[in-house]
């Protein structure tokens, strides 16, 4: 993988560069539609591509492993030719999921035993064999193994927490390095930066994560209950720590003005199922605010579902149409709103980079955020 | 509207032909997809068009009276307007829905009143305000209001409730043809033929509904839990009946077997539910039987979903990529399922009218029954 640096803005972290994998080339700043079991909800992988314009997308470790599980993975030549999405992939590494979702965890240093949310199957997850997981799904960005501790957990917890994630981020880099891709192309490995909302805990893991020289670093354990100020001053410290010459990829994280904002300090990749989620709830993105289209002021509203959107549903259906689709609970609505949305967070990220490279960027994410705060 | 009649088989009852609208031409036989409250559920109206090929589609009187209601409809122009689709729509009449779905119904000879099933709302539908209802949805072909018996229905019921539907119907034409379309084209009612399994109701509700000398008529009351020889049986005879020059449809009917019997029997239009219900629940049908794509057996199958499709989805999606969909409750699993099994059901038909317009529909008919009882 490489990463080239193009410009960064003279007022703010923000900055643009290029990313380049086996398969294919992702301009910086990037959101990644998230395909958690290799499929991003309710969108062909065609429209991914011509409608919604995605560059990379994201599978999900824990889930993928489970259903269809690594046999059907390996046998299918890995992820890229199961689902014929022939562009990029980053795995997260189930980490997040394995506490989140999993039911019985048990933790020790070896690392997670947990029980299926699906059928109760007992499953253990380790730095190594993670590592092995994703070289089979055959992601070209992997993640490592971590744990994930709540957003409102004490110094203490998180102290501890990030020792045992950092000597798992050792084996995880051990075992990525000693291993090869399964099917020819080269795959990378990201550690996760995690420490909580505690500064001096972000700083020793951003430092430990740089030491180990990768080709890019993922800040982990953020929007997961802490104050949205909180997060943005942990971006801030992790960036002034992690090698500028590097691609940061926030993970699971946010909002279009938590997108913005985490731009203009320094993050370069982003992913989160908001788009898709609040999407199938009728929930739209756009330039000028959120709408949700259950309300009763777009009944008789028979204009563009958004003049401004760049996908063909914004030319092609109308607001009244849409909101009928959602109050009826008929699956068209929210594909609907989730191409939209996944097309108007695309849309974002392009247009921040255009407005780095002109040197524009920090006005206009201020009109922008502004605009985007705006309930229509 | 108009109607020509192309070929007749020598061998059966099958024929081919071509119905005008306003909105377009439709070659007949034909299925027209289900688009119940003006969505086909999970396909895009740009997909019907290019994927599935689909001439017209329906829509359900019942559904668009309650959701999103006529106000928005007329404010919109229509349904065309509304959803977006420039091609015909046949509406349904909802007395069926008002029979199989609404609460506490009560029938009179004036209509029916009825409690909406979404809020518990009462309501009456009378034959006139269902014209004036699908006059205001503004479908190209809509239906006359009738009572819909069961199929286990003793031939007292049947002849009584058949008394009913034979007024109504006369009340529907009265309506009908001393009001006009709202939106400058023009609209046609057919006529539904009634009589539940009972060969004389069914020839006396045919002669009767002959008599208005409309511009199509349907068939009613069939594959509602009646044996299927009953059905074809019933076809056949209300076929003698019904004149040779108009097209004949039969409604919510049915399994490609089912279809291409009623095409040998001269019935010309088909609406069902079944390509996308079946979809969504992960059935497919093939040219060479029907798949379930939740068996074990396509695990591991990575060849293409229907090599012999006519879809981009069956060029595109793998049979284990699908399994693993519907396994996992994907969307989109359901969405390319649907796709699937429309397509299908499309070049279905259309296949029988090359067939009848070669001279060759018997024989390739026996032949594809065959296959299509297969269960792969």
């Amino acid at each position: 993988m490489d990463f080239k640096l193009h410009n960064t803005d003279d007022r703010s972290g923000a900055r643009t560069g290029e990313l380049t994998t086996d398969h294919g080339t992702i301009q910086t700043p990037i959101f990644m539609p998230v395909g958690t079991l290799g499929s991003v909800k309710g969108v062909h992988q065609h429209e991914l591509k011509e409608d919604v314009d995605a560059e990379i997308i994201l599978g999900n470790t824990y889930h993928l492993y489970l259903r269809p599980g690594l046999d059907v993975l390996e046998q299918a030549g890995g992820l890229h030719k199961f689902n014929g999405w022939d562009r990029p992939i980053l795995t997260d590494s189930g980490g997040f999921q394995v506490f989140s979702l999993a039911e019985n965890r048990k933790l020790t240093e070896e690392g997670a035993i947990f029980r299926s949310h699906i059928d109760g199957s007992k499953h253990m997850f380790t730095p190594e064999n993670v590592m092995d997981t994703q070289r089979t799904i055959g992601a070209d960005i992997i993640m490592a193994f971590d744990e994930c501790p709540p957003g409102t957990s004490s110094y203490e917890y998180a102290k501890t927490s990030l020792g045992l994630t950092q000597r798992w981020l050792e084996r995880c880099v051990d075992r990525f390095d000693s291993t090869e891709g399964k099917y020819g192309y080269s795959q990378t490995l990201f550690p996760i930066v995690q420490g909580c909302v505690y500064k001096d805990l972000r700083i020793k893991a951003a430092e430990h994560a740089a030491s180990l020289n990768r080709e890019g670093y993922a800040i982990g354990g953020l929007a997961v209950g802490e104050p949205t100020q909180d997060m943005y001053d942990m971006i801030e410290v992790v960036n002034q720590v992690l090698p500028v010459d590097k691609p940061r990829y926030l993970m699971g994280v946010g909002t279009p003005i938590n997108i913005l904002e985490a731009i203009s300090r320094g993050v370069d990749m982003f992913d989160c199922v908001m788009p898709t989620r609040n999407g199938r709830n009728g929930m739209i993105f756009t330039s000028e605010g959120t709408l949700n289209m259950r309300n009763q002021k777009w009944a008789n509203d028979f204009s563009l579902l958004d003049p401004n959107g760049t996908s063909y549903v914004d030319r092609f259906y109308s607001k009244a149409y849409v909101r009928h689709l959602i109050r009826s609970n008929e699956l068209l609505g929210g594909q609907i709103c989730s191409i939209h949305n996944l097309a108007f967070y695309l849309w974002l990220v392009r247009e921040a980079r255009e407005q780095i490279n002109n040197g524009t960027f920090s006005d206009w994410k201020e009109v922008m955020v502004e605009k985007l705060g705006r309930r229509l």
